[in-house]
């Protein structure tokens, strides 16, 4: 992981590899690296879909060693939907892979001028770039399937759907898991259309002959992760409920508290949410043959993911995460659990972003499209946008564009970017993250779900102001540093409550890299990668006044708390003053 | 002219109207009372189609008087289109009448909770707001035809088409002419969405039995009126060139000097530009037994507008102005005047903006859509919008949405806003001005074509960057005054040419309102005016960042003359120092 692979797909002739060394990026790994890559190298204000835009796909600093749960890879780039710039990540295999084969980045550029589609082959002997027009509006699961018979089943694939072709906003960038399927999706803010607009279907790697990648202190690392391991299993939500029923197993917990979104943020609770919950969903599985915990990546040790069988009993989809089954859920007055599956399967498989797509059929909802609970019509309005009808068309660019399209005032969207399953007026801390992240609405980003609901690492009350900027704030930085380390977003759950869990990753890095980090040092790697981020933001033309909740979340209160979104505009200011 | 009508359309019950005293909006009138209500009342995050924000509605100071050229009605909102502060302004009746109804202002607020459309009849006996859902969908052209026939032929309307109820950002507010026909429009940034958001359908005025306003000094008003009619008539401009042509003797001026955005501004020239010009358009209308020479309200002594029939001599549209022939003529390759012609009744027809639905269709074609230079395919897809089929819903929105939607990157729009006939790479000036007005990319905001092609009012390189920034700052400033005067922008050819034109306008004011208004108070007015807009702006989020040309002007090179926008980004900050 000592070099970067730039891939100039705008080369005169035809596109070409090169492997740069690390440079002034040394030390970043994941979002640190990715957002390091944009802020510098990407003009603000150019066209998301244009030839000075860049995709940068980097595996995080702990990726492809023995590590338990370091198998996040980040993908970067301006964002078509948001403007802003963007980091978002995914499970699978890729940062693994891609960190065996020893690189910390790899960057598509420039634009082919033809309107050629290509395939870029990556294992121990180098770089491949082929073109393959056959593979032109390939779903998913058909070109990883094409990539099998062709590459064998050693591969990982990081691919787009026809989604990321047609350079929608809500194109996700899809990564293989173990079983090599393409169902780990970095899904938010549309990096599958900039991968579109690079003209590059998938990326194949195969990192056979490859070795783990080996620390500078071994036995300390070997030390170091047992804990960890130790950790991760003795906390609660990583130990047992993510284990047992999954992310889903937040249904009925944001339903209980009121901040459930239903009917396109109309109301904080669904009435039918027992129907589709993660206990249900955990029992339906197993009784069908899937599997109820199951990990995304070699290497998991929480295994919240699972396997979805439908009613025969074969393989549907993997398991829908919590906010796949609320936006195509509840969101939607939906459930259904098959249907919902269905519909995971098709954004899987169309490669688009599952919360952009369930908020988007929210708000056509809304617009009269099809009616709120009507299963069917939703499942149609997913194949629109795979078919890129004009229906499709407006769907698929999201949430702000759909309700645009149709008039519709109600769009539930921060930056351009559709707010997840949360109701910032119930669940005010994870407004304040949705209001003021660089990436726009984004529960990842800074998940105070955990303080407001689940008491994780603090409690701090969910309907009133007091308290939630500084958490947010907190939240984003540590979220920051983590998401570069290549560790799965859920470890902050036990090394939030647990000092010795948050120990032991630090002697991670430190064994790994022959540091000596502090969890100071981790707090100014969070500020410096925000830092970065806010400042291309700015230069891209985004003030205080984008860092706000649409006027709705004011002025309509929720039931069943009757509550409004609370937090000031001059305290949302303050997130970022350190 | 001494009070402002409020209808709140949301009011409890059913909606109310009231009149209320000018207050601080004393003295305003236009631009700059439209922008000065926009700026205090309207919250500048609000959503554009919610009930916070406001259609305001105001006639110039001068409008309703005997001066000439006095019938321009400003229509001002937060935009749908622009996300920012709107004023889009109209020939026709509306000015007069209002202004002689007694109103400085009209304003609509709040949004009914029901899905009923109104008209609203305004006459000297009252306001009364009339639900009438058999006018939902109606055309611009059916609609006055309605209204003619409940409520004679003394009236003028401020309707709204199907684009409008649609809430389309393309949508525009339509106001009828000396005929009765619907062929004026507020075009620009979805003022018709607005109106549509509020409900309303139409308004319908009549003046019968009000008066002409009377000047606080009749005779100096008189004899000023005399001057300024006399110098409009002796500048070639505004005394031959647009009398006999048109504004639309512009297309062979700007072909001629490679600046006529052709194809989806890919050149500066048309190969067909002759077979659509002014003299070619002036000889058709008057063979076929319409005007060439005609104006759009009583008081105009410049008689640009004319009446353009069909090959069967039958009324077919108001003579299609230059910017209409170019949007759906050359910038789509089209060289049927018929078929533009139909196009400009199609526009004012569904109530669209000329100039974005010609850019909309540009990309359109560059999108592969349909061909640039199928003139069937492009009235087809006008038709589209008036359907509101789904594809229309794309087109309808405007040039950036149907980019975003097919993910085109080359979408000539700044703010959101359709550039207009002039490429700013040929044209720098008027590039000038797209970058930086408040109101997007827009050529009557500061018609640096004047200086930089005409030679009228000074002589500015059309190809070089110097001298761009202060000519931009100076017509800006000029035509925000003018802009609230109700006076014809067309009447700045011959007061930025002749003082005494110039002095016959602030003669004009100075005697009707009893004022000693001079040059330098014109400029102060039209500062102020500016600095409401940008402070708007600003709150709405507006950086320095949104006062940019897209990018590809800076790295596309234009033919013949093979130039790019040369005007730097700090000198494009510097258009406001004052």
């Amino acid at each position: 992981m000592d070099k970067i692979l730039r891939i100039d797909m705008g080369a005169k002739g035809s596109p070409t590899a090169q492997e740069a060394p690390l440079g002034e990026y040394a030390g970043f790994g994941g979002r640190a690296m990715t957002s390091a890559i944009v802020s510098k190298e990407v003009p603000p204000l150019c066209h998301p879909l244009g030839a000075e835009n860049k995709l940068v796909i980097a595996p995080g600093l702990l990726s492809g060693t023995v590590a338990a749960m370091s198998g996040r890879v980040s993908v970067g780039c301006k964002s078509p939907l948001t403007g802003g710039i963007k980091e978002a990540n995914a499970g699978g295999q890729a940062a693994q892979v891609i960190a065996r084969l020893g690189y910390a980045a790899m960057v598509l550029e420039g634009k082919p001028k033809d309107d050629i589609l290509y395939k870029i082959l990556i294992n121990k002997d180098g770089v491949k770039i082929i073109p393959d027009n056959t593979l032109k509006m390939m779903t998913n699961y058909d070109l990883v399937e094409k990539m099998k018979s062709e590459y064998g089943d050693k591969i990982t694939c990081i691919s787009i759907g026809p989604a990321g072709e047609m350079k929608m906003s809500a194109a996700s960038v899809a990564c293989t898991d173990m079983e090599l399927r393409p169902t780990r999706h970095a899904g938010r803010g549309g990096v599958g259309a900039v991968m579109g607009s690079k003209g590059v279907k998938v990326i194949v790697l195969d990192d056979s002959g490859m070795k783990m990648r080996s620390p500078k202190e071994p036995e300390k690392f070997r030390e170091a992760n047992k804990r960890f391991v130790e950790g991760l299993r003795k906390h609660p939500v990583t130990g047992q409920g993510l284990p047992a029923y999954g992310t889903n197993v937040l249904t009925n917990i944001l339903n209980e508290v009121g901040g459930y979104p239903t009917y396109n943020f109309k109301q904080g609770r669904f009435d039918s949410a027992g129907k589709i919950s993660g206990e249900t969903q955990a029992e339906l599985e197993v009784k069908r043959g899937g599997l109820a915990t199951h990990g995304c990546h070699r290497g998991c040790v929480i295994q919240c993911s699972g396997v979805y069988h439908d009613k025969d009993g074969h393989y549907l989809t993997k398991q829908p995460e919590y906010e796949t089954v609320w936006a195509h859920g509840g969101n939607c007055g939906i459930c259904d659990l098959d249907a919902i599956a269905r519909l995971d399967f098709l954004d899987d498989n169309f490669g688009l972003d599952t919360i952009e797509m369930g908020a988007t059929i929210g708000v056509a909802m809304e617009a009269g499209l099809a009616k709120f609970g009507d299963a069917e019509a939703a499942i149609n309005l997913v194949k629109e946008v795979g078919k890129g009808s004009y229906l499709g068309r407006i769907l698929g660019n999201g949430t702000a564009f759909t309700a645009k399209a149709f008039g519709v005032e109600r769009a539930p969207v921060v930056k351009g970017q559709a707010m997840p399953a949360y109701d910032p007026r119930a669940v005010q801390g994870v407004g304040v993250t949705y209001a003021t992240s660089p990436m726009g609405a984004d529960h990842t980003a800074g998940y105070a779900v955990a303080q407001n609901v689940l008491k994780v690492g603090g409690d701090v009350n969910a309907l009133k102001p007091e308290g939630q900027v500084e958490l947010s704030r907190n939240l984003q930085i540590a979220t920051a540093a983590i998401d570069s380390t290549g560790m799965c977003l859920f470890i902050a759950f036990a090394i939030l409550d647990q000092p010795d869990t948050f120990q032991a990753l630090l002697d991670l890095l430190n064994a790994f890299y022959g540091l000596s980090l502090t969890a100071d040092g981790v707090t100014e790697l969070g500020k410096k990668v925000l830092t970065l981020e806010r400042d291309f933001n700015a230069r891209a033309g985004f003030t205080a006044q984008q860092d706000r909740l649409p006027r709705f979340f004011s002025t309509e209160k929720l039931e069943p708390h009757n509550v409004t979104f609370q937090v000031k505009d001059e305290d949302l200011d303050k997130v970022f003053n350190w």
